[in-house]
């Protein structure tokens, strides 16, 4: 299978216009709903085999690992793309984070602390629900930071994914993208269900109110952090079959992108058999 | 459908003969393997369905959780269990936490320290891959601990349990319990092959050379921890269908028994219906 949607989805470098993408479409996939869910469940078992070589290699001092960036406006399906997509891989090799509001101590350090600490180890599946990113949108949208500051910070945010992929680290950066009707859409859908109730908060309204700055926040961060080692993918995201197929198609090109092998046994496997085709009797 | 399995496979109180305990069976279930996969499909559902209530409860301030401790000799199918049982769980809210040889840190502390590290939140389902338990087993075997040393630590255990309990996590405490003849084919398929050398290494067949020891030892363990608020479950887990589809029957067991309810908003959703029903143009 190819990757004509992870080709379609990768954002061009220049400036950033999130109006002239689509974000009902489904890029590079010829079928329907349910032929993109067979699509997905179809990709499950070269995931489970591209994960666990992945996880191998580690035994063997591989250093290397993959990082999942998961952004997007509230209900843009950054929790279905965890269940979904990511829960097809085997739990032991992943390693969510999720970041919220800073805490107090957090807000003592350089924007980066918190996020150095959740990084995921060699042989892992890191997966950032929420990141760094945060502290150039909501962090530019409500004033958290002078201009000065989130100026500083996008060349701080490459710098350090520069540092992080010469290190052994593949980045796939995945901006959810949902149409302000869908989420609309959405968070009345919350509200109807007294189950979603726990979902939500008025506060999302506040947010939502500041779509259109949210809007160039976002294609502000998308340009000046889309990189040559660590580029953007701008996923249409009113789809939600879609938008987890597309992730599962990104993380499976970065780990094929790896050439994962099997590491060679460091002792003698046949005098491993010999040893215990003739074990002493064990009680 | 009932928790036929979880009542057969609870240990009861008293001396522990695991030589009793038949490990190729499958207590509680009428039906072969493809009924048994089918089961642990279905419960898929409803197993997602009690995640999220006890994920959705922490936001609205319960303190309660659930801790899966897995233990069981070499290949006895802790990987397994995460990857097909745990699998079937939302990752977001799953922590697992793997206990290797302690680090000399760790030494320098309680052995019950690197454990109250690895301790769920409130909200999660909590894994721990090894545990507390190898405190007991290999540290008794191995002698990486004096005798009278051993012998306090069960009743630390059982202190330290009791004190989970009553501060709101359900203790679900599996052995899988393997045969050493099934042991020697899964360590002969490691070695037979070169995608599984990964997994092996030398010393584990003197660990297997041990397994009289071993199963004393986990005989001990199980008997004198085996208490009313954390009871253990010994699972036969040559059959690995049976040993996957046994520990998500506990799981569910666990999650119905905190009767789990949707929480209540605490805003007044008519008035957020309106507010986004008539919500100013965003752009």
């Amino acid at each position: 299978m190819t990757d004509a949607i992870a080709d379609t989805v990768r954002l061009s470098p220049g400036p950033v216009d999130l109006r002239a993408i689509e974000s009902d479409a489904a890029p590079g996939f010829e079928g329907k709903k349910a032929d993109g869910k067979a699509a997905l469940a179809e990709m499950a078992a070269e995931l489970a085999d591209l994960q666990e070589r992945l996880w191998a290699e580690r035994t063997a001092g591989s250093e290397r690992r993959v990082l999942l960036v998961l952004q997007g406006m509230d209900t843009s399906g950054k929790g279905g793309v965890l269940r979904h997509t990511v829960g097809l891989i085997d739990p032991q090799g992943v390693r969510i984070t999720s970041f919220k509001a800073p805490t107090d101590v957090e807000l003592q350090h350089d924007f980066l602390w918190r996020i150095e600490k959740g990084l995921p180890a060699a042989g892992y599946l890191g997966v950032f629900d929420r990141s760094h990113y945060e502290d150039v949108l909501i962090a530019r949208v409500r004033g958290f930071a002078e201009p000065a500051e989130i100026e500083r910070r996008y060349g701080a945010i490459n710098d350090f994914e520069a540092k992080l992929v010469a290190e052994g680290t593949t980045l796939v950066k995945c901006m959810l993208h949902l149409s302000a009707d869908e989420q609309k859409l959405r968070l009345q859908e919350r509200l109807d269900n007294p189950e979603k109730h726990y979902k939500f908060n008025p506060g999302d309204l506040d947010e939502r109110a500041l779509w259109p700055a949210y809007r160039e926040a976002y294609e502000i961060a998308l340009e000046r952090t889309n990189t040559e080692v660590a580029p953007w993918h701008v996923i249409p995201a009113d789809k939600k079959w879609f938008r987890n197929l597309a992730v599962a198609q990104l993380l499976r090109g970065a780990l094929r992108g790896l050439d994962l092998h099997w590491p060679a046994a460091e002792f003698d496997v046949e005098e491993q058999k010999r040893r215990l085709a003739h074990e002493a009797p064990l009680a």
